[in-house]
């Protein structure tokens, strides 16, 4: 077993996101990401099969689809997306981000 | 793309832990659990591979280990389990937890 903290492992930076491989292993992949007010995740896909959660921590913002599309998010929202599907996200409020990726890419 | 919010899909019970299931695929499967105070997830284990992560939405307690073991549990916690590995949890507060398996079982 292994625990980490989210609000104490990573914090935030005004320059851009911040990143934190929370997990590594052959069955998924788990990443923390903090917004500022203001940052985003821009959209992105590959083209690989399997399929990533998004989880709002805390905070607020909107997910970001295919062709401009937005999705309100906030905590508790639990976004499913394939990989291959264009996805990103974009926070309104200091915002933190849990992303489980299976299988790891 | 699929959205669920967990504060507004899932509510407690006086009677036992109340269980979402928030996605199932072939890549993981997503489950929430509530626990009013005091309820608990036995420990338990399944002879498989693979692995789960237990993530504390809102709440504090205790996870649960082989031989009594226990691990403070509160919010932003993460925590690496083995399927193969005794785990469970303790609620001391009205606690929220989203589980991943990856690969489903």
């Amino acid at each position: 077993m292994k625990k980490i903290n989210l609000y104490e492992a990573n914090g935030f930076s005004e320059k851009t996101f911040k990143n934190l491989l929370v997990h590594d292993s052959p069955y998924f992949k788990i990443l923390n990401f903090n917004f500022k007010a203001g940052q985003e995740l821009p959209v992105h896909s590959h083209d690989i099969e399997g399929q990533a959660s998004l989880v709002v921590i805390e905070g607020e913002g909107e997910f970001l689809g295919k062709d401009g599309a937005t999705i309100p998010a906030k905590a508790g929202d639990v976004l499913i997306s394939d990989i291959s599907e264009p996805h990103g996200l974009r926070a309104k409020t200091d915002l933190r981000l849990l992303v489980t990726i299976a299988p790891p890419i």
